[in-house]
């Protein structure tokens, strides 16, 4: 996939505000708009994708330095890269989409929600000018749509209208 | 990645032959011979690569088409895609290394290496035109290389051997 062309978004937001959440409620309501959508989570801990004793575990520990498993149903793989991705070197590596979001990779340069929670009481994380919206759940000073934290179909319907206007700026 | 200029080599056997066990103690001699590795399963039966509750397990239930997650480590990515992936599909999906080891995915034209055993008392699967070698615990009448089942370093070296005519064939 051409990591230039695709358009993404990066849901940012303080630990606690609820991305993971929030993404799980937008994600069918993107689904039913019709799109094809990939989404990323980076991970600052250790993550185990595989279980010891399958043969794909078998094979990373005996050194191989990609594995990967496919059934009907599914296409899995493991890298075990010398140093970390960047967010272009994976979308490169995503099957094509329509959309990738991404949790985490907030220093990446493309547009952003974020996510905020009045009881956190801390000002956004984000710059004012990478911010396509934000979900919250209390006003803010801030110039970009403001949506309320539950409203996961009216962030569907934004980046609707992003796409439209990516897509539109990437023909024009 | 490009799937026809990548070399790919597929291990054939009946079950119970120790296919996975082979390619444990394969790996880590291609890998020692100085090769960036691919190793590809293919599974007849459902398999679960992520776990419930995690973010990555709930990106998918919710319907995302390909999940992926990334740190320093690893980066992993498990597409559910509408139907089952064909091995020029993955491979082009793979990111770029030497050779790609398959298990499974007989039926493709790659050159195959057979693991043999004689207490099976069955003869080769694969066609005598399109076996590079063959593992195995007794002399068959067979006019490709026979390797004993227990020599994994004479197969790197045969592997090996394999890459420099590919990729000199290549060039050429």
């Amino acid at each position: 996939m051409d990591p230039n062309s695709t358009p993404v978004i990066t849901f940012v937001g303080l630990s606690g505000t609820g991305k993971t959440t929030f993404l799980e409620k937008l994600i069918p309501l993107l689904k039913e708009r019709g799109l094809r959508l990939a989404v990323l989570k980076h991970d600052a801990h250790r993550f185990e994708m595989d279980r010891p004793g399958k043969d794909t575990y078998r094979f990373s520990a005996a050194g191989a330095d990609v594995v990967a498993i496919s059934n009907r149903e599914k296409f899995a793989m493991i890298e075990q890269p010398s140093r970390e991705l960047s967010l272009e070197e994976i979308i490169s590596r995503l099957p094509e989409v329509d959309l990738v979001l991404t949790e985490g990779y907030k220093k990446n340069d493309r547009p952003k929600i974020e996510i905020h929670r009045a009881e956190l009481n801390r000002p956004l994380i984000a710059e004012p000018g990478e911010l396509l919206a934000v979900m919250t759940d209390e006003p803010l000073p801030v110039s970009v749509p403001q949506l309320p934290l539950t409203d996961a179909a009216g962030c569907a319907d934004l980046i609707l209208g992003y796409l439209r206007r990516y897509r539109g700026e990437a023909e024009g």
